[in-house]
């Protein structure tokens, strides 16, 4: 029973809905390998941090030997939008699907253990489906019922068209529930109502009706809407080391700690001590660097992730520094001045002893990168922009001193 | 354009609405046969009078020299009630509708011109469809407008459950049409919606849309309910000729006037020239007869006609003549007695004059049949019931006149 609740800990952190009450405990403590599905747009292979809100949980009920039903909906993707009204979403052809797929597969599997997933399509059950079968699966649910999805109420109330066909997508992903056997449906907030009617179809069906798990949507990098691609506002998994670094380093300190939450492996242990350094004065900044590295990490690796930071730095330095921005020259000997001299011969700190205490706040900073050794000394021949505390910045050459 | 105008005049007798304006006369300059569709259920083999109003109308569309389709809705019958609301509404075998199809054969010839008729089964294309063109289909129609649809909108408003496949099946009917390439399609006043849904899908399907015609929806025997086999107030055509003549036999005048109108094949002049008569005077149910006689004769032939006649004035007699109704016995010579001194011996008349003006009148009845012969003469021997105006009846039992 300890384990069962250490994996309801971990697999309930960060979720919004787990429904219905209790069931998730009483599946995992059926002691086999549960079926988890997740689904997921045959459209948009170009996964983005938003999508790996779900991916992760998925990965964390892999951690604990479940198996991933990773169900590409193609069927729906292949009939395009019928209505004829949207110019974008046209019918796909079995080969885009396939094609598709291939990418989801390179992606996922950054995050997902290939062993424990089975990359599914609704097709292969769907494409089989006679407008027989389809009739009897829409007889499972009343139109009354399908109105109160918010979306469908909303346009019903403001008389914009819902054509038929739309009613029939929900009845469609409820019935791979059926199909794949489910125990477990992840989705994001929005996808409530359709896991929903993934139980009620299991049920007609004489099926155990599936637990529903949902999870936030992530905002995207403006921290307002939901992270997506045709927002512009996302983070995609295949960018650059540098992109998805720099993207990371511009969002603003209250939604780095939401991606801290939902995109980071770290224990909620280290992120609440991260949190308690910062409000004790340590720079949030420090925290991002943290994040986009892990990140970076994550998708291309431990020294993509190093080069990454150098990098930002180098572009971070001729970024922050105004052209304009005097520059002081400090005299040093050949063996180089403590760092603490050098501020003050700058004019950035009154006294070496401030100069100290700043440095253990960790408000000093050399190119933007947050100096802990106090006896660091600095040799002639440099350029740096220091910088201390929130207003002082300067850039210092230091020479070599005139031999006296 | 002579012709034209008087098929115009044939075709649209008795139909309530004929859409769009001018598009009948438009296809029927065509000049070719048309396609001339009509859907029937294949769970109730049991045609009543009810279907023959459409069935009739189809007949005059084969006279002009059009193709009748006469479409057997099996696709959905063999779905059954998939919401298990219903459990009379079980699904329908292949064999059982094969055997129900074959029943309507035998019924529908006795009106259709079998050369001209097509029995179609849309199971025939729609067992091809798939779950995928059934989205496609669903997606050319929107959720408010079916709602329009009034028992939809009724049920909606008051909480009752509409199963999402309820709105499928007007599609499914609307796709028989493009199915079948209808040019006009019949149906009741009840199948208005389902009709238009038709034109609105041969338009998405690139079809010029059918023309619609909805007929009169016949009340039952009891004059105000639809007749149908399930409220009991239904003649079958499939009835004994007794039981189909009695049954007509036993309607309102008002509703004979109806029945007349929608049922009768004689010329709208004819039906004006025997109303005309009833306001001169004449019983109504001698125009009762009438019809009676065609049914019959339309179902069973001329001779059974006669005998369901003579069979129901047998009936009549036993069933309107009280056991208790006095014999009057009245003395005839050898060669008969006319029928006005009949009347004034009996008691029945005050005088032959007024016998033979209550003849003139049509309102003397011998065994319930209305003598027009004022010099009819009764031979010894015979006992009939002989009724004057409406109560004066008597039992008359001639005898012969004792030698003097």
């Amino acid at each position: 029973m300890r384990d069962c609740e250490e994996a309801m800990q971990s697999i309930c952190r960060g979720a919004v809905d787990i429904l219905p009450t209790g069931e998730l405990e009483a599946r995992l403590a059926l002691g086999r390998p549960l079926r988890v599905k997740a689904g997921f747009d045959p459209t948009a292979p170009d996964l983005h941090l938003g999508h790996t809100v779900l991916i992760n949980k998925l990965r964390q009920f892999q951690n604990l030997g479940h198996e991933v039903l990773f169900l590409i909906g193609d069927f729906t993707g292949m009939i395009g939008d019928p209505s004829g009204k949207s110019a974008t979403r046209k019918a796909l052809t079995r080969d885009e699907v396939l094609s598709n797929a291939r990418t989801y597969e390179e992606q996922i599997f950054k995050i997902l253990q290939p062993g424990r997933t089975q990359v599914v399509f609704n097709s292969s059950w769907m494409d089989s489906l006679s407008a027989a079968d389809m009739i009897q699966l829409a007889a499972q649910y009343t139109v009354a019922r399908m109105l109160e999805r918010d979306d469908f109420r909303q346009r019903y109330l403001t008389n914009q068209a819902i054509a038929i066909h739309e009613f029939l997508y929900p009845l469609v992903q409820g019935y791979d529930s059926v199909a794949l056997k489910a125990d477990i449906e992840l989705g994001g907030t929005d996808q409530k109502f359709n896991l929903l009617v993934g139980r009620e179809l299991q049920k007609a069906y004489g099926q155990r009706p599936q637990v529903i798990m949902t999870l936030p949507i992530l905002e995207g990098l403006d921290g307002v809407q939901k992270m997506s691609k045709s927002l512009g506002n996302y983070v995609g998994i295949r960018e650059s080391p540098d992109e998805i670094f720099g993207k990371l380093m511009s969002i603003s300190d209250e939604l780095m700690w939401r991606y801290m939450e939902l995109l980071s492996f770290r224990s909620p242990l280290e992120v609440e001590r991260l949190g308690a350094a910062v409000r004790q004065g340590r720079n949030p900044m420090d925290i991002k660097y943290l994040l986009a590295e892990e990140i970076v990490e994550r998708f291309h690796g431990r020294h993509a992730a190093m080069r990454a930071r150098e990098g930002f730095i180098a572009r971070f330095q001729r970024r922050a520094t105004p052209k304009e921005l005097p520059e002081i020259r400090v005299a040093a000997p050949d063996d180089g001045m403590p760092i603490g001299n050098l501020l003050k011969e700058a004019g950035l700190v009154s006294s070496t002893s401030e100069a100290m205490r700043l440095i253990k706040q960790r408000a000093v900073r050399i190119d933007g990168e947050c100096i802990e050794n106090r006896a660091l000394c600095v040799a002639p021949g440099s350029v740096h922009i220091y910088k201390v505390g929130k207003r002082r910045l300067a850039r210092i050459k230091v020479v070599q001193k005139a031999k006296s």
